[in-house]
């Protein structure tokens, strides 16, 4: 069993209750299982809601949504279900009926396989032997076997309930409802395609597709394709679709319901959805419905495509809301809406400026850093992949080259230009923090900051965004004391970064970055190559200074 | 390629188109394809509607509807969208800020990933250096890695889309805002199960999870889950998940998000939301939104469940309405309503009534169809499966058997209760549709139809129903004739049915019935075995009459 279920036997009627107890209180069922497996609408009562026509549909089991998914106002008001992919008795059907119908009768939707008519056709002729109106459509949109006058019933099903919904819950007639119905029916084609079979509970899975190869013109029952097509990808897919059903089509408007047969990623559907806007039938589609699983086949990894040329009315009753979450709704099918991007993705450049001393401090700082390069390499070569220090001295040396074009003079727009210097020369998740560091000072600067302030608000935003804490074994582990000294001078500030440092030798549990997927043993004894560069920064600054 | 795509590069911007298109104007995308895929709100202008919080989310794509699908009122405002399980750039999450973000800033709702707490963290960064308010949250709801504080983000991250886009659309300001989305954070917690890993496009399937196995605790990005578990079934599998959620669940009130992975059937969702319902945490569930695909893997085969601990509330901006069809609402999540069986399932038996004349005919027909059991198996042994003779021949011994019980003085009742008899006895199809040809008939005799008058309306219903027309090699070949030259007698009945039956054996193209599977060659030149049938019975009793 490689199904999310607990037997064979107890599926469908186990889902139902899952469906019926988190409808909200929308739906219940009658009291018939095993064999009885109906679900209405708990709003529903026959004998004061009869005077409208009630919709009853049904089948099969493994078609969700469909049918019991559509259970409620403005679409279905009973859903009989059989058990997966056979059709429910007709006592089941007779109990469905019974169940919601009143005086204005019932219209049953009934899919064209012939265990569905007949069973649902009985059930009618017993509901009548007690004087209930009813009447019945048979839904036949299947065009992938052209030459059956038996054509399949498939997911065009669904406009059905919806029209015929629409109309139902107006208080139309029962002859009014049927004749849309079967005017529906009369306009509806659809076909689908698949990629692999589907998995029936209990049955081990056919292979029948192989690698390459598509089936077309599938039913939902498992049963093979009309032909196994090479499949070369989503637009010669939906191609191969769109000529079966081109044929059946006129020049009116239509609307298109694409179905996902199963366990096709809504990724795909939405690129079937493109390409069927781009194929030789997308000027003539002016609405959709989906792209959502409306009538599946189980896990079939597949879709299928039904077309209604429609009026004026047919929209509306398509458009109308309904309190089936199952539904997706009408939207159109239109042009792709594209906005032009916004001002200020490439950055401001800042007029250079001159300040002589942070001109030089930022020298020093590029210097010094420089000349650990090797040091923190051969650090980080025991717990990482040896880079700490090239990262380090990569992004000085960048930094000194742009020394000329820097606003040295306006401390807020210099913190935003090193940050912005910084993520573009340096690599990975540490060029992004720093970047995100001085542009965070920037910002405090903005609001007044002065360079410490504005270096300690950089560093919390680095923590909030990053998740390290104090004692996580990173860079934070030596910058944040020293940060915390620098008012009482380089150093101050040197030594609280060295004593953080040497702290971090003895955090052997990691708990950000890269370093928290070593072992302890890793780590043990060495400081952390960032937390060291901090130290060794900070040490050489209080030197020259 | 095993996937409805048109190249792996394609495969998100084609997608976001289809998205876009099919949203009936609701959507735009920004016009920086490839690199840039951002989808926004059509209806937002941030000028105008900037005065509310925007909400910007996003990360890696592959977890559709998540997040574009969410875009729209009530929920995002945009959605940053990545490659498939790549965070988005800097440059393209600045793109979707600045591209919404009025003045009354907006709020970054980011999962628990380094690339994407960066990326979104920097670009908010770029977007503050330009004036515009920003904060951001980080959701880490999983719970499967207990040691590691960096918790990924998965499907709870809904909770805080809905929450606070209900609070941003009514008006609250930022500070608000970030504040209710990190005490949604604060209080969620999610774990997830698969039965197999899902299908990077473009990269081979990964076939980590043995039969019998299921992994508990996997990430959305097909890492491996914590660990691997035997997998015996449903009930099983909910409890697992159920006992690593408990720990971390008070008594409260609890909302439950149940999130299908991708391509786990709506069934097997449904059973385990009856699971989850029926499980140690149901009594503290009170409201549950899905089962829907909310945070898919692609197609992994599983679901996750995600709880929220609420407050009166945080359910009322749960239950608020929103524009994204994807959104499946919140339901209360309660008992199954189950309501009781209709009367009239149990057919009323008639009273028993006498009369001569027409015991003596239905004697008369049984006897017939008896006597004709071997020849009609005969003829249909070479067609068919050869039991036509016996089928016929044990309905009629089965009715002898009930003449008694039958109401004979009354027409309309014995019409019903043939027709009840005939679809207890026979088997198949054929029992079916001649138990519709008599209910239908009883009907006609109800509204006042002679009995020649009631058995035509019964084979008009049964041609209905069945979708059999005159020439399509039934018993409705001879049957049809036999009925509109009854009036004249049963003799010209008899010749009307055997010119009928005759006829079939020219009808090499079966359109109904199980005929319809053989070919021409295997129906040349005989009956059809029904047809025959129908025209020995008018034969023998006009011979006895």
């Amino acid at each position: 069993m490689k199904q999310f279920m607990n037997s064979k036997d107890a599926l469908v009627t186990e889902a139902i209750d899952g469906l019926v107890r988190s409808a909200g209180g929308a739906l219940a069922r009658l009291d018939g299982f095993p064999h009885i497996k109906v679900v209405v609408r708990a709003d529903w009562d026959r004998a004061r809601d009869g005077a409208r026509v009630a919709l009853v549909s049904g089948g099969g089991s493994g078609h969700e949504p469909s049918h019991a998914g559509f259970v409620g106002r403005g679409m279905l008001t009973a859903a009989v279900c059989g058990d997966v992919f056979a059709s429910p008795s007709v006592d089941a059907v007779l109990a469905g009926i019974l169940a919601v119908t009143g005086k204005a009768g019932c219209l049953l939707i009934v899919k064209n396989y012939t265990g569905d008519r007949l069973n649902f056709g009985l059930a009618a002729e017993r509901a009548r032997a007690f004087g209930l109106k009813v009447a019945m459509v048979v839904v036949d949109d299947d065009v992938a076997l052209p030459d059956l006058p038996q054509a399949r019933g498939v997911a065009g099903t669904l406009f059905v309930h919806k029209i015929a919904g629409a109309l139902a819950e107006q208080g139309a007639d029962l002859e009014t409802v049927a004749a849309a119905a079967q005017a529906v029916i009369r306009g509806t084609v659809s076909i689908g395609m698949s990629l692999d079979t589907c998995t029936v509970p209990g049955s081990p899975k056919e292979d029948r597709i192989g690698q390459g190869k598509a089936e077309l013109g599938l039913g939902i029952h498992g049963e093979a394709g009309v032909e196994q097509v090479d499949f070369t990808g989503a637009r010669a897919a939906m191609g191969m679709v769109v000529d079966r059903l081109l044929p059946h089509v006129g020049s009116s408007d239509h609307v298109a319901l694409l179905n996902n047969l199963g366990a096709t990623t809504p990724l795909e559907m939405s690129v079937l959805a493109e390409e069927l806007a781009r194929s030789a039938l997308g000027g003539r589609i002016n609405w959709i419905i989906g792209p959502a699983a409306l009538m599946t086949s189980l896990d079939m990894h597949g879709f299928s495509v039904s077309l209604l040329p429609v009026t004026a009315e047919q929209v509306e009753a398509l458009a109308a809301p309904v309190a089936p979450p199952a539904w997706p709704g009408l939207a159109g099918l239109g042009e792709v809406t594209i906005r032009p991007l916004p001002d200020g993705l490439s950055p401001i450049q800042p007029e250079p400026s001159g300040h002589p001393a942070r001109r030089a401090l930022l020298e020093r700082c590029c210097t010094a850093l420089m000349a650990i390069e090797g040091d923190l390499n051969a650090l980080d070569a025991k717990s990482g992949d040896g880079d700490t220090g090239s990262t380090l001295a990569g992004a000085a040396r960048a930094l000194l080259a742009r020394l000329d074009r820097l606003p040295l003079a306006d401390q807020t727009q210099l913190f935003r230009a090193v940050g912005m210097e910084l993520s573009q020369t340096m690599g990975g998740s540490s060029g992004v923090l720093l970047a995100i560091f001085f542009a965070a000072a920037g910002d405090a600067s903005a609001s007044g900051k002065d360079w410490i302030g504005a270096l300690s608000a950089g560093l919390t935003r680095v923590m909030q965004v990053g998740g390290a804490k104090l004692g996580d074994r990173t860079m934070i582990d030596a910058l944040a004391p020293a940060l915390l000294a620098l008012p009482s001078g380089l150093g101050a500030a040197a030594a609280a970064a060295r004593k953080g440092a040497e702290a971090t030798a003895q955090m052997t549990r990691a708990k950000a970055g890269r370093a928290s997927y070593l072992t302890a043993d890793k780590l043990a004894g060495h400081n952390d190559p960032g937390a060291e560069g901090v130290a060794r920064l900070f040490e050489r600054l209080a030197a020259g200074a």
